[in-house]
């Protein structure tokens, strides 16, 4: 993890990059919509929401993707333009096509995105004139404009930025994402848009972002909802002038570790920033008999109501925690679990060590990781979530 | 579901079924120990949680229903015996047999259940020197005692009888139980104790049972999460010296109808009694392909922490809902679903109707019902569950 050198700026360290974001009154007062633009056109890849109700603008960047020509993304957020019928799919066409005008590239080189509330259509009006005002403020210069204005109800923009070192070019690699509420595996809403000047073939391009998806944004879940816009882009201008990565050699293996770092801590504001989060959990299972029975038992944890009321409350409420192992349907022996809070041993072989005391300062922690070993194999999986506050209650029940 | 008298009395009006709830201390002030007794030796069945964990109460009990003699039911609230190893086993069984001494009957004609806090040893003394009260105490005036002292953060005791004619003869069944978190399919965190005075063959008792508690218990969601403990008990003394079922004829139908009642109706009381809920809501999948699809997408939306907010706030977000289903993982066509708040139909083909208005109204009422209509086949499903509320957090964070 500290292979990288992180810096300043968010997405503007990489070379050829611009943000704009600006308010165009979506949301009352706040930034709201954002360009991010390429100078070069670039390389791109994508991952999507695994929702089956995918959003407008989701099907526009799955078509425009398949050009590998990208050279700007338009964001809009306190609007998903999800479950807008066709019109839905006109207005996402249609701020593909009035920001391409505006920056003179073809309409297929811009992706869309929206983030917000669902079932609503787009205030159309609104929309063009912050394009057209947005268009007309990129900038390279200071931190980027762009991880603001995508935000719904994070409480604070998160960016990411590292140095890489490519076949003796300097590179450059940033995201940007934000949160903060339906978040589950597979793309749950969530965007994140991340840029490099790296040279790299499309293939492998698409093949380090999905590897990076799998072990960040699909390894964090805050309240078990997933939704209808997530996306993950990658850009990649090569404007570093670094040898073309084609193959999976040295260059390949340092972007890809780039891109883990990046993603991952990416991730964590998200976790960080969980609608009424006050704790940072990380679920640990070890001992399983294989990869996806452990991640299995790690979400079936993270996701109980019970044990994360029980982190809002800092008590060492252990049994909700066996209780959630016990209902995921994976066949166990509880008689051979051993399960920890941070260093301390609270269960050794199905049975408690009567330490709640030492659990108890942990849970004043901010940060608290819960390790299960379930000792019947080798495998083992990470998933990180939050609490469940009375602030998440506030957050969504008036949310609008 | 009004072919049958409710009548008053709760297990009292059972005839032969005496009842004692004392307090001895585990639940500080509270009732917390239960006698549930026939003068009769009865054929029994019983459904248990399908948690892997299982807590020695219920191992103890499945061992003893083997006899199918069943006599005296003891019941200990504010603490579940779960998680405690082969000291919880023991205790569990001491119970029964502290029982049978106390009421002169073999030890395996005694059954055993606890519910609250995981993973303390039973307070022994206490449970001793409750056993010993109530046995003293055993009743069979006025309404039953045991409701109540089985509630742990219930807010009020449930109970419910009604009055069938089986070949001439008038026949009683009752029933008492309790929720109210650790709420979910296939028994979860719940305790529920039927008494009857039909007399039944024990194969048709248990087949009777088990559709009832399918149609009732396993129809309800209160936070997702599956208990230890959870138990289903109908006993059948045959006082009612009604000729006995033997077979599936027309007094079977009717203690199967009547039996469907009771327990849906004690259902009901449990979502009513959910941990802060403030709405009781029916969420009703129709139009699916079969009825484990049309289950799953309802449970799906009754356990999204989003759409149980958004009741609690009575806000018409169908958005959170459609997500829900989306991400149900069964295969749709999102521009078939059809949706309604009570009789008003919101979504029509996947497309808003625009009636927020109407539905807003809706919302205010305490008892909402949400269908769903997916138009792909002729299958349905119901399941009941409630919102979730600050007061849900407040409960959880500090129950111990």
């Amino acid at each position: 993890m500290e292979k990288f050198i992180q810096i300043e700026g968010g997405l503007h360290s990489v070379r050829g990059i611009y943000t704009a974001g600006v308010s165009c009154g979506i949301k009352k007062g706040n930034k709201d919509l954002a360009i991010i633009y390429s100078e070069k056109e670039s390389q791109s890849a994508g991952v999507f929401t695994t929702n089956i109700f995918r959003a407008a603008p989701v099907l526009i960047t799955q078509k425009h993707l398949q050009n590998l020509k990208t050279q700007a993304i338009v964001v809009n957020s306190g609007n998903a333009n999800a479950c807008t019928g066709s019109m839905g799919l006109k207005n996402a066409q249609e701020m593909a096509k009035i920001t391409a005008k505006a920056l003179h590239l073809a309409e297929g080189n811009v992706l869309v995105a929206s983030t917000g509330i669902i079932g609503t259509s787009l205030p159309m009006d609104k929309i063009r004139e912050g394009i057209s005002s947005a268009a007309g403020q990129l900038t390279h210069i200071g931190p980027d404009k762009a991880a603001e204005a995508i935000m719904t109800t994070d409480t604070f923009p998160k960016s990411m930025a590292v140095e890489m070192n490519l076949s003796g070019k300097k590179s450059y690699l940033a995201g940007i994402a934000k949160g903060a509420g339906m978040i589950k595996p597979n793309m749950a809403t969530m965007l994140s848009f991340l840029c490099t000047d790296a040279s790299i073939d499309a293939q492998l391009l698409k093949k380090a972002l999905q590897e990076a998806v799998d072990q960040s944004f699909n390894t964090i879940t805050i309240d078990g909802d997933t939704s209808t816009n997530d996306m993950v882009i990658l850009l990649a201008n090569g404007l570093a002038k670094n040898n073309t990565i084609t193959e999976e050699n040295t260059d390949f293996f340092i972007f890809q570790e780039a891109l883990h770092f990046v993603t991952r801590q990416l991730a964590r504001m998200i976790i960080k920033d969980g609608e009424g989060a006050t704790k940072f959990i990380e679920i640990h299972v070890t001992g399983a008999r294989n990869k996806k029975e452990a991640k299995h038992i790690a979400y079936t944890i993270a996701e109980s109501p019970l044990v994360k009321t029980a982190f809002f409350g800092e008590r060492c409420l252990w049994g909700r925690i066996i209780a959630a192992i016990g209902y995921s349907g994976v066949s166990l022996e509880p008689d051979q679990i051993d399960l920890f809070y941070g260093p301390i041993q609270i269960i050794s072989e199905g049975v408690s060590t009567g330490r709640e005391i030492e659990v108890a300062k942990i849970l004043k922690q901010k940060e608290i990781k819960i390790t299960v070993n379930l000792n019947i194999g080798q495998e083992e999986a990470k998933i990180l979530t939050c609490d469940l506050s009375k602030e998440y209650i506030t957050i969504n029940m008036g949310y609008s």
